[in-house]
């Protein structure tokens, strides 16, 4: 991977083009895409149940399921994007927002913490975990729906 | 550091460590070990509201308070615990879970999932970033409280 300067992307210029194109593959509502980078084994601790999902192929599934929930465009951005990238493992954090009408009428505008944490096989960095999550509420037992990033 | 043998940790050995180390200061309900890794600007997505903790400091003060909410004997177990250690970079994942009893009567038994990231600084591997959160249930809102490991 080279920068458009020529100049070798450094570990970290790589693990962000991934949450880019990632950013990108939402907004195109293209699933294959958003998991072009995902480990085969990789394990995923999603927003809603059930606890964890293993396998690319699952995820992908689940993830086709979500993008398709929606109609018209879509707002996706990625906030306060933190990376650490080591030589063969890396991880970065940030938080997500999403905006856009799903296909039963509901309007989503909602934000959300995610880890995604990688690990350079073969000379190709693949996320082999990921982690989405919105806290809850303790007195009430409510997911919290409505922060904003 | 050093395993009982004499033979030099591996990075993943120290990450381990650090883990086991926690859960004992979870069931000593010692704040100030749970923290003793914790870089000073760590970012600590937590399983409650808000959306964010940042600064070892404030997470102390998060945990003491949760620790300090139980009485009696605490059990707290580690499981699935998976680590990718690099040289200056690792993370872990687990599904950790706890029982016992807070001091306004309730019966608290229930898992999460938990991620921790770390980066070694001054050859000492510190947690700057952690997230542990429930997945909810899509149709209700409610976090999903009763999840078995």
């Amino acid at each position: 991977m080279t920068a458009s300067a020529g100049k070798p992307m450094t570990h970290e210029d790589q693990i962000r083009a991934i949450i880019f194109d990632w950013s990108d593959a939402v907004r195109a509502k293209d699933a294959a895409r958003l998991v072009a980078n995902l480990a085969p084994d990789a394990r995923v601790f999603d927003l809603i149940t059930p606890l964890q999902y293993v396998g690319a192929q699952t995820v992908r599934q689940r993830v086709e399921q979500w993008l398709s929930s929606f109609t018209g465009p879509l707002a996706y951005d990625v906030h306060q994007l933190r990376i650490a990238a080591g030589d063969d493992v890396a991880f970065c954090h940030s938080i997500n927002s999403i905006k856009g009408q799903t296909k039963d009428g509901k309007a989503i505008d909602m934000a959300w913490r995610a880890t995604v944490c990688f690990e350079r096989i073969s000379g190709q960095w693949y996320a082999t975990h990921e982690h989405s999550s919105v806290p809850f509420d303790m007195t009430t037992g409510q997911a919290s729906l409505d922060l904003k990033p």
